[in-house]
């Protein structure tokens, strides 16, 4: 499977419409070509081993205020939800800024991706969302954190806006499936100071599910012996977006003071 | 300089009155015995040797909708400035979620102990806030992001929130004021996986610049000779919050999941 039309009619195959092929093709070929391939084109063969995927679901936006939004990916996958939330954020942006949560939210692939997407439309975005526990804290123990990225992308007036995305995981889950790392090579990166990104990985997990409401709590040790599967529809993972217009273009002059130096999100 | 009465002393010696004195102190001594020196008391005696010290300035809330607030240091301690950020949250609180803004915002100190105060009070809270560039990329120049941290706190129906408060850099500059690290330790956190962190800084100020303003893009080598003042009048440094109401209550069953590990924010 190398080339779009080959994804796309696996994706058609499955039963996902011409927009929703396109939208995950287009992702996954994206994951790909920047060499993340955990999110990549292995996403399409997982896919099809999925025995709960429900192409005719749509997310649904079931509250909408000027400054807050709540969605619920009502069986779809997270990353057709992203999508729609990203879409209906450049159809009526923001007046200043609107904090967007979205339940039901598995899988959401590149954070960066759909964060780059509202940059490219002008809007300055930050992104997180959980996933199954892969982390342990450093002293040792059970996994009680996911690998819950923060992605943030600022856009530019030279049009390369920059768009961090880190994962707290010292490698990725996608690696381990793939043979790439063991097992015990996820944990939170840092080595001596993996505290650091464990704090972040519990305190974006707790962001999220504070926010999702009350069935997120029940997270626990039964449901995550099946967390490989989409899991959308069992598990509440979720994620949390803060979308703002900006009111500068601060990334030209950071550019300049990093002489030719690779920045986040360059390719 | 070791109790509360000494402490309150030398600020109202410096012109403030009772209440920002008492502001100040709690945390000054919150930071010093939870090990944060470098924001703690000799922070005190680092205000008196400041030559542009305003006590008489009041922070202002420039906008106020629902969703959003704009505030300004207005040549307040940005300690001050996030204060009456935190008070005015708690005695209004949002609805769902609330984005606030704040310029002229420096410095802030432990910015886990302002989301505690909130968390305290029953809302969810992220902060960020920018700081004089000191972390270069890892591949080395000059020095592009402040150590820029990001605290988050979630309340707990245990009454112990859980409070993850993570600066990009492997030391504090205050370690490095205080000769407990040298300056060439104050690199992005990370070790191999320094990217990361300095990926997080990067991105966490842009993100403040671009919601600022205009003004907070000239931050230059220039300014950033004077950076070691107060600053809040001279360098537009800021914060960017995030407030929000929770839907549940997660923390108990992380610490359940966590046995007896110490989490974030835990003492």
């Amino acid at each position: 499977m190398t080339n779009r039309d080959d994804v796309l009619d696996t994706l058609r195959g499955l039963g996902y419409g011409d927009d929703d092929a396109n939208t995950l093709a287009d992702h996954f070929l994206d994951a790909e070509a920047r060499g993340k391939r955990g999110h990549g084109l292995t996403r399409v063969e997982w896919l099809t081993t999925l025995d709960d995927l429900r192409p005719d679901a749509r997310p649904e936006r079931v509250l909408a205020e000027p400054g807050f939004e709540r969605w619920d990916g009502r069986g779809a996958l997270g990353y057709l939800t992203l999508a729609a939330i990203c879409h209906a954020q450049l159809e009526d942006p923001p007046a200043h800024a609107r904090v967007i949560v979205a339940a039901h939210c598995f899988p959401t692939g590149v954070l960066g991706y759909w964060v780059r997407k509202l940059a490219d439309g002008g809007l300055v975005a930050a992104l997180t969302a959980t996933s199954p526990p892969r982390l342990a804290h450093p002293d040792g123990g059970e996994p009680l954190a996911g690998t819950n990225p923060l992605a943030i992308a600022i856009p530019s007036s030279d049009g390369k806006p920059i768009v961090a995305d880190v994962s707290m995981g010292a490698v990725t889950y996608g690696d381990v499936l793939a043979g790439a790392a063991a097992n015990d090579e996820l944990v939170p990166f840092g080595g001596e100071q993996a505290h650091k990104a464990f704090a972040l990985a519990v305190g974006l997990q707790l962001l999220v599910d504070s926010l999702l409401g009350a069935e997120a709590v029940a997270r626990d040790a039964d449901h995550r012996g099946r967390a490989g599967s989409a899991g959308a529809a069992v598990f509440n993972y979720g994620a949390v977006m803060l979308v703002a217009r900006p009111e500068a273009d601060p990334v030209p002059a950071l550019r300049a003071r990093a002489g030719g130096a690779r920045l986040p999100g360059d390719r």
